[in-house]
């Protein structure tokens, strides 16, 4: 008997097929020709058939499809746990961001890629879908570490590290999809981030890009319960439902999340072929919620799994994200036959392969299809004992025992790329170091900002610096207020310019080391009749520092820096993390004045729920010079005694210094 | 300056000691002197101060305190993969049961606790509590490992591997203890399984014991919601309520895990020091829920983490563990505060200490604790690069992105038990060969019940075996039913002897290998007056075999094995995984009757909802030799002729094999 010629055979593995009919071959075999799977058997079957160029044992372990990473932002590795557990506002505009805007640019786009390759590798992952910054670079890493990936170049309406518009985005998608179209393995495409991120424009152009160069779309959608809402108030319609409106779902679309999906989604997902695809770490780790696994599959939905970037997961392991996938739903449901192994399995497989349109190549173990393959050892400390009394016991094994670290080969188009645990195409010690780098350069940033308030206050934008000299005197007048005011601003010298009345609620963020200075986040509501109606918030920056006193007045020197506070109290208070913090509502009455040809504010506050609630006079008056304020503290001197205000009654205190 | 003799300095390893300040120490060391730790500081500082019989160089690791597995059945490491996603009554009656009644004995409970020594060392675990039969063989093994553990021996009011009632099972206990009692690791002591499988006396005596050995009672509390629900309606109590009254929190309480604590439960815990004991896997995949973990912590209460038996986890991991008690609670709050990664590690550390009443020995890092330390590889590819800009950065590390396979060294009382990730007190190769060794028996045993549908019915119990050679006759009667019934009845040879009338619903289960013979599952309604108002219920296995015919009857041969049927059909279903299911409902009108001195049964039988509905005649006889066959069938022919039916109206298929 002649036998056919073929590059490879592996056998004596348990060859889980996931075909069509599912089929477990415990003493199974492959056959591998260039890049494509030609045969699938028994063992002696194979060896009887075939002459092969290498025989490689697989004893002990399962011949699986090559896992696939339906989602994912790959260069965030470099990433991996910067700052966790904090609100999605705090992680993503406190610290994402900033840090983003700060150290995206290609190499960081290509080492990150590199690493997470080795990672991917290292765990069995033989296909990734992408979305990131930078895309050509994440596919020159993936190309050099020999793996199959969808690269989406992101496109988004706000700045981004690599586009200043979303014109220039669409435009950098364009030429990166024409640079690599027609490539073995990596397919370029687009990526508009997310309904909430993009315009019409951008999901339309997007489409249209995907429809000339026939791949596939990849986007977010209904990742948080808060995004749908929103979306239904501004759309009317739900992200999905959107995205099925705006064209997104007439071509080949990848929708990562859809965690909140709701049914009707479900079937417009199915009806347009649409891939869903769940993050289960990330889901729960952001907070977002819990898939519905289970009516995603029942309703044939093409449905896959991804890690998201390790910004939030914080690992790259379909291990993981497979176990969760068939924990979650039980857990959730109270049915501990929900989502079966099998079925688990199958979303980082076959059913994964539907998800991202490439179920023709890759996904299970059949003749025809390409060499992608991954061989897990079976039965080590944390996964022994083996049973095979039934063909679900391998399921069981791999979705419930198997580890990452459990791989032992990765082949991707018939090529190992990780042998016996050594990767074959990647430097891991080179690529670990030049992480570690880049890493290093980040972490003196944060370090250096964590210090300085100004930075942490910079970093989240619209600051505004003013560095002020002010004399000032502040006395406390008790019954005698409203006295002390009249003989003021009714005196022959002084002229009123302004006058206004407001309440101001101030919320002052305290630190133990007084050196890093005290955050004023201030709401302030005006209260005469034809004032501007919204409230207006600031965030203060006070560096605090007391150059002299005069008979009764006070020099202070401030460095200010003021922006418009844009985030909630709650993201402050989360972002900055103070040691102290004091409340303090106040009834302000303000004049502007001008005395002996000098300008001057006085202000008549009330603290409001305070044991000393004043009323307060103050008399401020910003100076640029020493002999300035020897001047105006004169002249502060002599407005109090035109209000008749017993030096007795002056406080040398900011209002926040004293006992509430 | 004279240095102080040590035995071991770590050093140059990043300290997470888990003390009270919760200390960070980047270049960090400890000190140990036989087996405790004598100091921790920095790395200088510890090497000027120590001169050590050796010093181990931990850069790039962090030490940590020796995980806390503050739940477990160890031995069943054995059962792992069994079998999974099953409901909870098809997973316990239909597999764990039988396999443990079978299997489990004292050297099952010692290899499997090898096997599961083996596997917690490698991933960093130093302290496990347990509960399982033959605990004897737990502690022995365990003590070999050189581990610390809490064994409980189990005691319930069924029978169980060890017990045949549950005073031998204290008697055990009892036994048990006083033999290990004072060991320097293994504290012995005894676990009432849970208030459903307990009586109060169990509670009693249990708590009496562990009261005059001073050791903790273990004990599984409000595990499922229903559960909970029973013990509301049986006891008017919570189970965590009942166990506070009955006593068992009077003792040192490990409560496992309190999956639906009620908030007064929470109180009641924290009130008496109880330690709750989540198993956030375990939760998962046996659809029990998820722990109201963020609430435990908050109130105060001594909280740890378990991985449960690895039948239902499938690992022994406390780094999954952590990871779902850090995630879990985000994902369902919708808040990504909470349980942050310092919380979740605190978990099986040092409230995980608290939790199992070994506070004072172990669970943190502190001069004076028993040196149980593990060393973790960080910055691995799965989890770089390092960032070290805040403390919280290390917890992150630990708990988002570390896996049991990055555990390189482990000590226990000073000792290595790990070392560069060898074991050096249990042989690995021969605990895989013979925990495969007992998984072969049980795979074949379930291999051939999975076969042999009448070893799955005796394997749940109570089966009467009936072999039946039986001649029967079928008419499809139409319209002359009750005329032939008439005619057959009044009929001066024939004797009523009995008369009833039934609604009965036929459930069959039928399979591809008709070898394999079917199932039927019957509920029995007596209807006629005076009958017994419960249904009946049974499951029969039917091996057909059909061995002659004669003019107008048919000799049948049946194995028929027959059993109450006590479970629902769904679990029957689920167990027995039927290729087919075929429904039948029948009215039945029966008569045993007397002709020429041979009993015979006659059925008028009326198939509801078929399209063939009839009235059908049945007549058999039962027979014991081919002769009185081929007499039976004789007189079988004379009665159709009494009763007039015409031979062309005979039906040869049972009524499940008609066309419905």
């Amino acid at each position: 008997m002649t036998t056919e010629a073929v590059d490879l055979l592996l056998v004596h593995g348990a060859v889980v097929a996931m075909d069509h009919s599912e089929n477990v071959c415990f003493d199974g075999a492959l056959a591998i020709r260039g890049r494509d799977i030609v045969a699938v058997g028994t063992s002696s079957e194979l060896l009887d058939r075939f002459s092969a160029a290498e025989i490689r044992d697989c004893s002990g372990c399962a011949i699986i499809p090559g896992l696939i990473n339906a989602h994912a932002h790959v260069p965030m590795s470099l990433l991996r746990g910067l700052v966790a557990d904090q609100q999605l506002d705090v992680w993503l505009f406190g610290y994402m961001f900033p840090v983003e805007s700060q150290f995206v640019d290609p190499e960081f786009s290509y080492i990150g890629t590199l690493l997470s390759c080795a990672e991917m590798l290292r765990g069995g992952i033989t296909t990734f879908v992408d979305m990131y910054y930078f895309e050509d670079q994440v596919a020159r890493a993936a190309d050099q570490a020999g793996m199959r990936a969808i690269c989406g170049q992101t496109v988004m309406r706000l700045p981004t590290p690599d586009a200043a518009s979303f014109d220039e985005g669409l435009e950098r998608a364009r030429t990166f999809i024409e640079q690599w179209h027609g490539h073995e393995r990596i397919i370029p495409t687009v990526a508009p981030h997310a309904p909430y991120t993009c315009t019409d424009a951008i999901y339309r152009e997007a489409a249209a890009l995907c429809r000339r160069y026939d791949v596939p779309l990849n986007t977010h959608l209904s990742e948080t319960a808060r995004e749908v809402q929103e979306s239904r108030e501004q759309r009317g319609v739900t992200p999905i439902g959107y995205a099925a409106r705006i064209g997104a779902f007439d071509v080949h679309c990848i929708a990562a999340h859809c965690t909140h999906a709701t049914e009707d989604d479900i079937l417009l997902l199915h009806d347009h072929r649409v891939g869903a695809v769940p993050c289960p770490s990330s889901n729960l780790k952001l907070a977002s919620g819990i898939a519905p696994y289970r009516r995603l599959i029942e309703a044939g939905v093409r449905t896959g799994l991804g890690t998201d970037g390790p910004a939030s997961n914080d690992d790259q392991d379909m291990f993981v994200e497979i176990h969760l996938a068939a924990l979650l739903p039980k857990g959730i449901s109270g049915d501990p036959t929900a989502v079966p192994a099998r079925e688990a399995f199958a979303l980082a497989t076959s059913l994964g392969a539907q998800a991202i349109h490439l179920d023709h190549l890759i996904g299970s173990l059949e003749p025809g299809k390409r060499a992608d393959i991954t061989i897990v050892e079976l039965g080590k400390l944390h996964s022994a004992p083996r049973y095979t009394y039934s063909p679900d016991a391998i399921y069981s094994h791999l979705v419930y025992s198997a580890y990452a670290a459990d791989v032992r080969d990765v082949l991707v188009d018939g090529q190992f790329l990780l042998r016996d645990r050594m990767l074959l195409t990647l430097d891991e010690q080179q690529i670990l170091a030049q992480a570690q780098a880049i890493a290093e350069r980040i972490n003196d940033f944060l370090a250096n900002r964590e210090q300085n308030l100004l930075d942490k206050i910079l970093a989240i934008g619209g600051v505004h610096q003013d560095e002020i000299f002010e004399v000032q005197v502040k006395a406390q007048l008790g019954e005698r207020g409203e006295e002390v005011i009249q003989q003021l601003l009714v005196h022959p010298h002084i002229t009123i310019t302004k006058a206004s009345e407001r309440t101001q609620y101030d919320t002052y963020f305290l630190f133990h080391n007084s050196e890093r200075g005290r955050i004023r986040i201030r709401e302030d509501h005006r209260l005469d009749p034809g004032a501007r109606l919204k409230p207006k918030y600031t965030i203060t920056l006070m560096a605090e520092g007391r150059r002299g006193e005069y008979p009764s007045a006070i020099l202070l020197s401030r460095a200010r820096y003021t922006a418009p506070a844009d985030y909630t109290l709650r993201f402050y208070r989360e972002y900055f993390q103070p040691d102290d913090i004091v409340e303090l509502e106040k009834g302000r009455k303000r004049w502007r004045i001008v005395y002996k040809g000098e300008d001057f504010a006085v202000n008549l506050d009330t603290l409001i729920g305070h044991r000393n609630p004043g009323p307060y006079l103050e008399i401020k008056s910003r100076t640029w010079s020493r002999k300035d304020a020897n001047h105006k503290a004169e002249l502060i001197g002599e407005l109090l005694e035109i209000g008749g205000v017993d030096e007795a009654n002056l406080v040398k205190q900011e209002y926040v210094e004293m006992d509430a």
